[in-house]
């Protein structure tokens, strides 16, 4: 086998590339987790956390996957027996929704062709139908990580607000959060759901819950057995300590960088850096796609996510070859097809902490693994989104 | 302030040390979670993490805390309104007691003083009385880390047997493993339960449980609402996928590394490495608490644990200032007093990557800060440990 | 000012990217100098760097940069009042004459463009006319790093041959080792000069000279007064010793490593790396010196560097600017015009760890560059490279 | 074999301890040599290290082990055929002379017993002697690496006066940097020579000589071939290019890392830290030498060094055992007897990033060894260092 030199490029759509200063912030020996160190290190991210959420509520940090923070958003605020509303939207609604099944909560499902943002409309016909208040929330996937996704948040509350229904909005914001506007405490959301492996460019290990005052209260008197999960009980904790058992410090140290990082950068600019590297992908996507068989997964392309490119093809016979040349012989990760997705397309992450010649080298390995296989395709891709970086910068 | 130079010297009951080779091995990007390289990996620790609970049975890696693999341990095998017997043994048997009882388990605890280990005649006890069997798991802490005692698991298991009752025993290992023999198949332990930060040598942010065909089977009929921590919902998962969600890559890559070093040494050469070095910490305890009124909180010195000391105070005046200034002053960091002991015990922990001098020096920092505070005591506890170093080095 | 993010792509022709592996490698803690660990460590080191330099010969490591080397191989086979012939290649030919005339030595120089390869019909015509054979050297730099130019060393030692005379030939290999094929035994090269921070992927501070048998015995009678560069010296020491005082031990620890990678690799893969990256970076060039302004600086195909890109403007409208903006603007750090080329040239470094992503992320910043700055260049040269390397994959 | 576990205890008299946040400061990607930001770190670490001479002249860094700084300052101020004063004082000063005779420069040494400070009065004689001023500079160790034995530079200063003799003072303060205050231009020093691996706590790799007016001004006329140590060609340069040739950027970085630790604890507190360290050790030893064979090498209580200690035996017997041992045993590396002391002496240092559980775990593991080998020797010399660092906390 060829030894690979150089860099690896990772545009998976999660994990995604660790900047160096938080790799070196995590690189130091465990400390007292009792010491005044530790405590101030705790007080300060529980707090500079909230405005990376947009909220002044409260944010609860996991040591879990950000599997685990959904089934913590389910268990504080439902019990089995409940019914909600979860409006398909792709791979992960699906997930999602089967583990709100195996709590034994009841999930109605609005229909979804894997390609379209969730339709506002779908959801106040089912709440405004819901006339005795059963649904207890609404869950959406913001931005769907199989698709490439993202729907419109202000336009479900609102369809939440019309249709008179007092539902909790939980939003999963695993694939948006950083990447994306989603202001929690303006857009009226309850509870967001987060990672730490994708726009927070932190390691895989930890999960978010942002929540409401209106969330709280559901909880208080939710009755689902749980605790590693409770917010009452971590609020019930010293507040350094809201863990649950042994904080994971090293990721917290890493998640201090983090909030730093994007303190310095600021909110604005980092949505507007991932604006503009998404559209680069979508520019050199726009040229592959113009020829042969290919096509943006996401139709609308008011819709297409500044996080995730989903590509998709009519047949089995490109997509998981694309990932493993592209992979093995120009150094570039990408997704794969989930899924009813699987082998149909894949996927280009872009997302975290990334810049103009990281994506055009990442470009520049499709598009050289496209030309391998032969797959028909619209050439020059890549100068395309050389273009439009040119014809953008404001430096 | 005064700033305090050269390394710190971590030696609370965990976190604990992480050598160098385990931060370096984490200090590397993310990869591609669905790559080869990531697949061979996980495969490769979910198999031989097995040999370090002495184990065949499966073993299953939470991204959590230690408290959550309590969590995952009780909602696999026990459901809201099931009987289990916790004899107590100190701080972490009441806190985990306190979680089942919130997860509407019903708890009978047998008494303890919090310096004795568990006695086996109390399970056979209350066992025998159980005629109907509705206990359906006998749950105990091996090492209690906030008393420094150690219980007799081949006793536990005996007296199970002695009882003939079918409950299943559950072994909470997160103090104990790596520091003291716990061979789980051998000795009849149907669920071990352990984290990463202690005798691992990791950061925390990963646990464990290890669980017997037996334990399984009663997890399949187990009603109790649980998705991430579900066993049955993992090894339903491909196995490399084994994580309820991204998997936490750089604890994992921590872990093969920790893997690693523990089968270089040996098990055996690391369980007589804690012996000794525990031996060395108490040879130095013993002379401190001669004269004066320190003692060792662990009345029965068979039961004094091989992963901490814990040294007991007749009044409040001296533990927390003990913990204070040898922190500030010497640059060495111990555990504090917990719930009851609060302010009546420190502790000081001796488990994980730790070696002669590491030891001597905080035993020295310990010695001379019961100096500086004037804390009776008998002089000469590092002489004590130094000397019993020196006897006892087979190199 | 706008806060960057991601990677920053150094396209310097020294230092370059330093592995990850690398840098790992060097974060531990110093050994003893005198201990069997580094003992072991050095030895091999001496011993497998031989094969880089492709000799059987010794190979002397310095604390130094390569100026250091470059004094190093003076002193030990010149002394005051000698004469060499140092051909002209560029700004490096010019610093080395000036300090070789600096220590006592009269140079002849041949005479260069700065934009072709040493002729060496010169070196046979200077050589000829030296009938009393007072020329004791021929020093040569073999890839000129402010030129982008690379001489054929074979011809050289040919032309030396051709003319019957005894001068020992001397090459400064700094911008070529491990990017082209120096076999130095094979060419009868008498002593090889080298540097860390370029193809051997290590951080600047190690500097080497690779020495002929013929070439010691010349050290071991030249008076010029010398101790720290001393072959004769470092010989004398143990040799784990031979570094003059206490052994750069980070920097030996990063050898090891790069050695190590090089192995497993294999030479002929690095070559062939190196080549089809440089050939990508020209086929991008040739596209956008095919209009306007700018030209390749190497004027001979032939002679283009793999190692290093010279790019070359009329005026001094440009080139600096690029630089900047290109670094400033597109996470991109290229090489200026040194000397008699500042602010005429700008470089593109295109060694050491290099690989697909990376070269095209650096060619897209590049073009992105020209476009932002309306540098008149013909349009397509990211393409061009994507083509190239997606036609020469051989894996 | 053992394989041993837990930190090695690294008390070589350099290299020394590393402190993580300098590894950390040196774990990061090259950067652009000619880019404003290494520009301004290079100002800054050439302005900002004149603090730690204690001296308003330049300093001179230099990519070289400290030989290479020897050898810096006598080539720019010396030419073959000059004739200094050299006191010998151990090793080093034996093989600084054989150097400095290497070089063509006749030396002058007065004699001592590798047991004892310079005699000042030594010096006057010699300068007294010399009516013609022949004698260009008087080259003294202040901390001689070999016996543990410092001398003191303010007397030598007189000694020089009283004789009213114009030689230059040069100083290596390679063991004695930051571990004893040495103000340069308050003691009338003319060079002080100084190296990176002992107390500025840095990897090895990089040396220095502070350089007073006067010696500048010598340097200017001074006829010995040098380029690459020459203070004059490197003033030429501009100021951020005083390397001659690239800069070492990763020890740079680590300079950088240093430098603001030594200002944050401020230098009087990094001398008191080490007079307290040292006298802890040397209390240690005193209860060691109080009975049976071993010595102070260093006679005169006053010159014992602040950075090495120096134990003497009778015998060849045991001093290469007791490292052997420790080091292998106990984890603890120690230096040995060097030239005539080889086999007499061992040697602890205590320089550098150091605190009291560091050193008290040291003499434990030597205490320890002592026993393990039945060296006799006088008991509790680790007590007698904890005694006295309980007895001199200010904290």
């Amino acid at each position: 086998m060829t030894i690979q030199r150089g860099r690896h490029f990772l545009q998976t759509p999660g994990p995604t590339n660790i900047p160096d200063r938080i790799l070196n912030a995590m690189h130091r020996p465990a400390i007292d987790f009792a010491s005044p160190e530790f405590h101030d290190l705790a007080i300060a991210c529980f707090e500079d956390i909230k405005a990376v959420f947009q909220t002044k509520s409260d944010v609860f940090i996991y040591t879990a996957s950000g599997h685990g923070a959904w089934e913590a958003a389910l268990v504080n605020i439902l019990s089995s027996g409940d019914r909600v509303l979860m409006p398909e939207t792709g791979r992960f609604s699906l997930v999602w929704r089967n583990m709100t099944e195996t709590l034994g909560i009841e999930v109605i499902e609005t229909p979804n062709d894997w390609r379209s943002a969730i339709d506002p409309a779908d959801v106040t016909r089912v709440l405004s139908e819901d006339k005795d208040h059963k649904i207890k929330a609404v869950l959406v996937v913001h931005t769907e990580t199989a698709t490439g996704v993202t729907s419109n948040i202000p336009s479900i509350r609102k369809a939440i607000d019309d249709a008179g229904h007092p539902a909790l909005l939980v939003v999963d914001a695993i694939a948006s959060l950083m990447t994306v506007e989603l202001p929690m405490d303006k857009c009226g959301v309850d509870v967001v759901i987060a990672a730490s492996q994708k726009g927070l460019m932190l390691p895989p290990g930890l999960s978010f819950t942002a929540v409401s005052a209106k969330a709280l209260e559901v909880s208080e008197k939710n009755v689902m057995p749980r605790e590693y999960w409770s917010w009452k009980s971590r609020l019930n904790s010293e507040p350094y300590r809201r863990f649950c058992g042994t904080a994971p410090e090293h990721l917290i140290f890493g998640l201090r960088e983090a909030l730093d990082m994007i303190k310095e950068e600021g909110m604005d600019a980092v949505f507007a850096r991932h604006a503009r590297i998404a559209e680069a992908v979508r520019k050199a996507v726009g040229v592959w796609v113009s020829e042969g068989p290919m096509e943006f997964n996401a139709l609308v392309p008011e819709q297409r996510a500044n996080s995730i490119t989903c590509i998709r093809m009519p047949a089995d016979t490109y997509a998981n070859d694309i990932r493993t040349v592209c992979r093995d012989t120009f150094n570039v990760s990408l997704g794969g097809g989930l899924a009813t997705l699987m082998g149909k397309t894949f996927r280009i992450g872009h997302m975290g902490d990334l810049n103009e010649p990281m994506i055009i080298g990442a470009l520049g390995g499709i598009e050289a693994t496209l030309q391998v296989l032969n797959v028909p395709h619209g050439k020059g891709g890549v100068m395309a989104a050389v273009d439009y970086l040119a014809d953008t910068t404001t430096r």
